[in-house]
């Protein structure tokens, strides 16, 4: 059994090969068996303490164990990230586990790799102005990721609540040889973005549909509750909308909220990342199309990414039997 | 987070600690939520191959997921066990991963040290000979735990269908400074021993009741499916019964084939080591009381062993709140 760690992670997991190992794994379909499983246990001072299993079994191949916590009163309590989480791949052929994976360091890469395969399909070719919202732990490698999809990426602006947290973000990307700038207003920034991430906690839409530049590609990653929500009406009678899976639609606040008022119904999602990667749906139809990609992730991804981080590291080609 | 190898969990799960601390965690319930999660995928050759998933999480203080696989055709396709397994422990106070803990080496501590609690409540504090039924894996942890549970023990028998392997069991026990000597004659031995330990994957009862001494302390610790049995009906009709945990009844082929023939009703079933420990039930009665401790495990058993092993780990003194 082997432990790989963050380092490691993100070496195996470098955009060039991730990517498109990600989009071969949509030509075919889920793993076989996958699932979630929830506990929560209340906690007296808020929110109630969460750990969730997402196990995924793709037989004779790979079984993945994604074991997660989320604790509110983390931060407060003991100056430490809310989520936590280790991953455990089993070798479907044997039963015998084979790695301890690094959970952040995975979490970061799979979740950016899995908007950086909607934007390499949906964005425009020639987009040369990125916006990303927000500047949390996954910011960096949303930009990276979406860089390594579109590298005619020449710019990008960063917006965040706390302006100090987009500074020290530009800084950091600068320092990697990135033109990134922090921006304090968002609305002008999204009038000019040809791309925008946006991966925040909101619960209030910030991107405002009616300023959007024709031809621009918005990625959502932030809302995963029915509570949560980035992107407002307007952005979603705009843009042509896409997901990374039919199923996130029923967990976002950004679908939620709009079919409840009839602002959009479920036969306005055009597709999902496995009918775009394997052509039963149209991606970007001219220049001047809107499209929108809601990532909501799910342990098919996390399986995929696993089962290449496997590959790579036993220095195997990735293959999987999910896409055959 | 540590990785804790088979060698360190055999050093820090040394019996003379081990077994009281099973007894102190007995003195309260279990953890608060436990459970198990099953999954299957249908193998062309015979048996399904199984995933199991048993969490157990006590608020504030550990969680616990052991991973399972069962593959049974390991064997003969890789020459591998067909169980294989890892356990995560994972602080509950802040949902960080400590420690992924070798899961061979803790199954059989936990195994042999829940026999051995039994043991210790159960049988005669003169018990000297040991017979031990089966020459697996497990069996010699099992004779050295009920070694440590009853010191007065001088000798050890040791029979297995397969005749060699209980010599190369005795070998190994032989050079530890142990009295032990394979034998042929199963009868014999039964109609000899003051405490036997079973651990087969028999179908067909193989102790015969009518043999017993009196006195006699039957540990069973094969069967975990209905169609698995160890005992005969004699062996039930004569000696008090108890078990580890009352839910071991509904699974194994001890109780379910009896209870259906009439043979013993749940009525018959004196206690667990819950009932025991706290003294809610009494133990063995008599001098010639025949005793026998079906031992069905369960996740709040590996809950247990694993709290106390990462006490161990980290040079506290064992506690859980589960005993409180």
């Amino acid at each position: 059994m082997e432990m790989i760690d963050a380092r490691r992670v993100h070496e195996l997991l470098d955009y060039k090969g991730l990517i498109p190992a990600l989009e071969t794994a949509h030509l075919g379909g889920m793993p076989k068996q996958s699932d979630r499983l929830i506990y929560q246990e209340p906690n007296p001072e808020g929110q109630p303490d969460i750990f969730i299993i997402l196990p995924a079994w793709q037989p004779q191949e790979g079984i993945l164990a994604k074991l997660v916590t989320s604790f509110p009163n983390n931060k407060a309590r003991h100056n430490l990230p809310t989520v936590n989480s280790v991953y455990v791949f089993i070798n479907a052929d044997t039963g015998v586990t084979e790695a301890v994976i690094d959970g952040e360091a995975m979490i970061f890469r799979k979740t950016s790799s899995d908007s950086a395969l909607g934007s390499k399909i949906l964005s425009r070719p020639d987009a040369e102005n990125m916006l990303m919202i927000g500047a949390g732990g996954l910011a960096p490698y949303l930009v990276e990721a979406h860089m390594a999809a579109r590298p005619s990426i020449k710019s990008v602006k960063i917006w965040n609540r706390t302006a100090a947290n987009a500074e020290a973000l530009a800084d950091t990307l600068s320092e990697r040889g990135i033109a990134a700038h922090a921006v304090d207003d968002l609305d002008a920034a999204v009038s000019q973005a040809d791309i925008i991430s946006s991966a925040t906690m909101a619960q209030t839409p910030h991107i405002k549909g009616k300023l959007l530049k024709p031809g621009a590609h918005i990625d959502l990653v932030g809302s995963f509750t029915p509570e949560m929500r980035e992107a407002d009406d307007d952005v979603l009678t705009r843009a042509s909308i896409f997901v990374d899976h039919r199923q996130t639609t029923t967990r976002s606040g950004e679908f939620l909220g709009p079919y409840e008022r009839g602002i959009i119904t479920p036969d306005d999602v055009k597709g999902d990342l496995f009918e775009l990667c394997q052509g039963k749906v149209p991606g970007r139809q001219s220049a001047d199309e809107i499209t929108m990609m809601k990532n909501g992730g799910g342990s098919h991804i996390d399986y995929y990414v696993a089962k290449y981080l496997m590959d790579r590291h036993y220095g195997r080609t990735f293959t999987t039997s999910c896409a055959s």
